[in-house]
């Protein structure tokens, strides 16, 4: 799937503002690629195509994991946030016919990462915080850590994700804290 | 094991700090055993030894674990601060001659927590918060909730140590989520 055909997909299902974000990681996606050798036109799908299921209502999200046979854990079930991609990864699988792995896995963990991503998982993990759109306070520190170091960006990426769910009192992917681990055990021996 | 033996025991191997800390532990999780029908004199003795290797030096903490047979995690490779938990259930088991699993459990689970604990796991786990000698900033607080609500303790204990490792930058067990998670998910459907 090209990038105009992934946006004529995307176009119908999200906002004016979420699809703006996802040609903004798409965009971003590719520069990370070109940068640390992942495959630029893999990191352009799924950049585009990773927030494809945000928009839609909870309820509806809910509804059509069940239909895919989805079975999720008493966190997943708790945390409405996850939902978009985990049934994302589904829908462009099953619905829009994408077979590429790469492409499937990095969809499905955008928002949670997990222990042993590939390097495009990684590329569209970080791209979804370093987004020519985001504004939220320390972007330009996460977008340095981007450029100098893929997993210091990634450490950088855990740690905010995981202190917002304890500020907010919400439960905790334990992939997140997997990638988290993994992340910080590397960075030290490469010190 | 009651009181006075288990103050001989830890009484060498402990800094007057720590020991005067211990004793304050065991008669918060006396108190608090009483509260929520726990077993105090479990309570006491897990109390009283749940730190009695917290004095001895990294290394030899590493190489009695070693000695005992005990595997660690690369998290727990990583966090020296797990080691005298891991190491102190091993040491009153083999050494002391504690067959009580209870009692084990609650000294093993004492700084990391984890899913599922027992009601006196939870005991000895926020006592470790609440003793007479604790004076962090917002123990006023935690001891609050644990007059109120053991989970509620939980949750604040859990949701402090995740807190104070991703901000030094250090991994975090993924038995202390387990347990925020649980706690959490728990604590949500009392609402």
């Amino acid at each position: 799937m090209n990038l105009e055909e992934g946006k004529a997909v995307i176009k119908p299902l999200l906002s004016e503002k979420r699809y703006r974000h996802s040609v903004n990681v798409s965009r971003e996606a590719v520069r990370l690629a070109k940068k640390y050798g992942a495959d630029p036109q893999k990191a352009e799908t799924a950049g585009i195509l990773h927030d494809c299921m945000k928009d839609l209502p909870a309820d509806k999200q809910l509804k059509s994991m069940e239909q895919f046979g989805i079975i999720l854990t008493d966190v997943e079930k708790a945390g409405k946030k996850l939902w978009h991609a985990i049934l994302g990864a589904a829908y462009i699988e099953k619905v829009l016919g994408v077979t590429d792995l790469e492409v499937l896995t990095a969809v499905r963990y955008h928002t949670t990462g997990r222990a042993g991503m590939s390097l495009l998982e990684k590329v569209i993990f970080v791209a979804d915080f370093t987004s020519a759109d985001r504004d939220y306070p320390g972007v330009d520190r996460m977008r340095k850590k981007a450029d100098a170091d893929l997993d210091a960006a990634i450490l950088e990426g855990t740690a905010f994700t995981i202190g917002e769910l304890l500020d907010g009192g919400w439960a905790v992917h334990p992939d997140t804290v997997n990638l988290y681990n993994e992340t910080v055990l590397k960075l030290a021996e490469k010190k």
